[in-house]
């Protein structure tokens, strides 16, 4: 541990995010990281509120997600959406059983005007997780991804429904104008001494969480350093649709393709060692070191490389 | 089958009024038959509307009823519940994995404008049942139950967190001035040739069902005749709180006090054998027979007699 009294911030998407956040939270003590949770990709169902990469990242830090799927609740059960197949509904999404006391009292509590903010801080205690996990908002927001085959979809009917496979032409998020930042992510990165970009979309997962008004102005104003984690291991996205939709919006799925993704940002780069190319990346710190997660020990060594790392460079 | 030609019309509650509503439905065709529900007890939990006597009734037609409790679905798990505690919920409610299926889509379909009825209607197509169960009403209707310990509960805060316990001074129903009786209970009353009150608790399950305006009037105005079918057996419900409330509310267990109970409704009144009196019940019919439920063939044989000597009575 080489950052025991620095303030670590990182911003994570769902499944890759998360198993980093959860290398990073068996390292660091709990008041010393806070994660910036994604709400883009959060919709509604049956008039229940779902946010499923903040439910990625509280499981993972809870100790509870599924180590099959990285999502959802180990042990999960779906008698209800087997219920809600028979009286004659196109089950799409998958609602676990357990998972649905999540739901549930979101939304309920949602109703009831209590904000995101503090609904993930009663579950994450409800779980007896410690760690702080922010919403970048607690307004509205929504990925919108406009494909060639189906115009505009709702990111969850892109995503699941049609399991990413029409063309994107262009990807934007409703709400990003009139969203504020929280006060809680806003003391959390004027005051941190390291922001990561966790390996998560890039598009899809950290770019809603820059488009908040404040965010990245927050990041360009930092006092300490940013650098993100490449979500490409030999040139391809570990799961997701990265490395199928960056290339149909134009955008270059390489080390310098990720620097130019997030222009003026990144203090450093961390990159897998199967994508170390022919000529170095200008612009920021590189590490090269193997960054596919595959095991808990996978997840706590990267992120002990990371901070140690990271604690090398100036920005 | 005595009245193939005939209309009939049942008014049940939950559980006991539901074995009833078995049986007949075994030996009329479903176009002879319609259930007028209680939803007086109806209540949210978690921003879920809840109609645990229209549930209850809907599954036993749908054959998809748990047959140990008479409430809730067959084979139910309580994942979502065991996951609520673990945030800390006081989950006082039964509320079963198969189960919650039901409540989020009418909670759904509430929220989308969706009249109760509709939502009756669309839930039993889906489970496979052919027959008409009616909400009295598509408008709010609570039953308050005032006590001498705790002052005024709600129905279900009386009956399933406090067990029935208190000590009951009156039973009253919010918004029963207001609420509307439905188009399809209207036209249901004003042609039915036979109404049943089931053996459901005359005052929290039946009650109700009167009490909304139109109801009673219908009933007077009957063209068929009018039977209800005692819940006591040997002096004492079968299930429930009825013959602890009953007694506290002033009201007599027996055949006479079903009879002044129901004053101006009954031509005819079946009680159980053991309820026998020495005295003859006069001003209706009555029909001495087993009338305890323990299995279908019990269901079916007192559907049957039932609907032999309402055939036999005039109004």
């Amino acid at each position: 541990m080489v950052l025991t009294s620095k303030k670590v911030v990182a911003l994570a998407g769902g499944v890759g995010g998360a198993k980093l956040v959860y290398g990073l939270s068996k390292v660091l003590p709990f008041d010393q990281l806070a994660i910036v949770g994604n709400v883009a990709d959060d919709f509604g169902l049956y008039g229940l509120h779902i946010s499923p990469d903040l439910d990625t990242v509280m499981y993972t830090l809870a100790g509870v997600a599924n180590p099959a799927t990285g999502w959802g609740l180990a042990g999960d059960s779906w008698q209800m959406l087997d219920m809600l197949s028979r009286y004659g509904e196109d089950a799409w999404f998958r609602l676990g059983d357990r998972d649905l006391a999540t739901h549930l009292l979101r939304s309920h509590w949602l109703a009831e005007g209590i904000t995101l903010t503090e609904i993930t801080a009663r579950l994450m205690r409800g779980l007896g997780s410690p760690f702080r996990l922010l919403p970048v908002t607690d307004d509205p927001l929504s990925t919108i991804v406009d494909t060639v085959e189906h115009g505009a979809l709702d990111f969850q009917e892109y995503f699941v429904r049609h399991r990413w496979l029409p063309t994107v032409k262009k990807v934007w998020f409703r709400g990003a104008e009139q969203a504020r930042m929280t006060g809680a992510v806003a003391e959390a990165l004027r005051t941190a001494d390291l922001i990561i970009f966790c390996p998560s979309n890039p598009v899809l997962s950290i770019q809603p969480v820059l488009a908040v008004p404040g965010v990245r102005e927050a990041i360009e104003r930092r006092r300490g350093i940013c650098i993100a984690v490449s979500p490409f291991v030999g040139g391809k996205a570990v799961k997701g649709p990265a490395s199928k939709m960056m290339p149909e919006l134009g955008l270059e799925i390489t080390p310098r393709g990720l620097l130019q993704y997030y222009a003026g940002l990144l203090d450093g780069l961390v990159i897998d060692e199967s994508d170390q190319q022919e000529r170095p990346v200008e612009g920021a710190a590189v590490l090269l070191t193997k960054t596919l997660m595959q095991t808990d020990e996978d997840k706590i060594r990267l992120a002990d490389v990371i901070l140690e790392w990271s604690g090398s460079i100036r920005g």
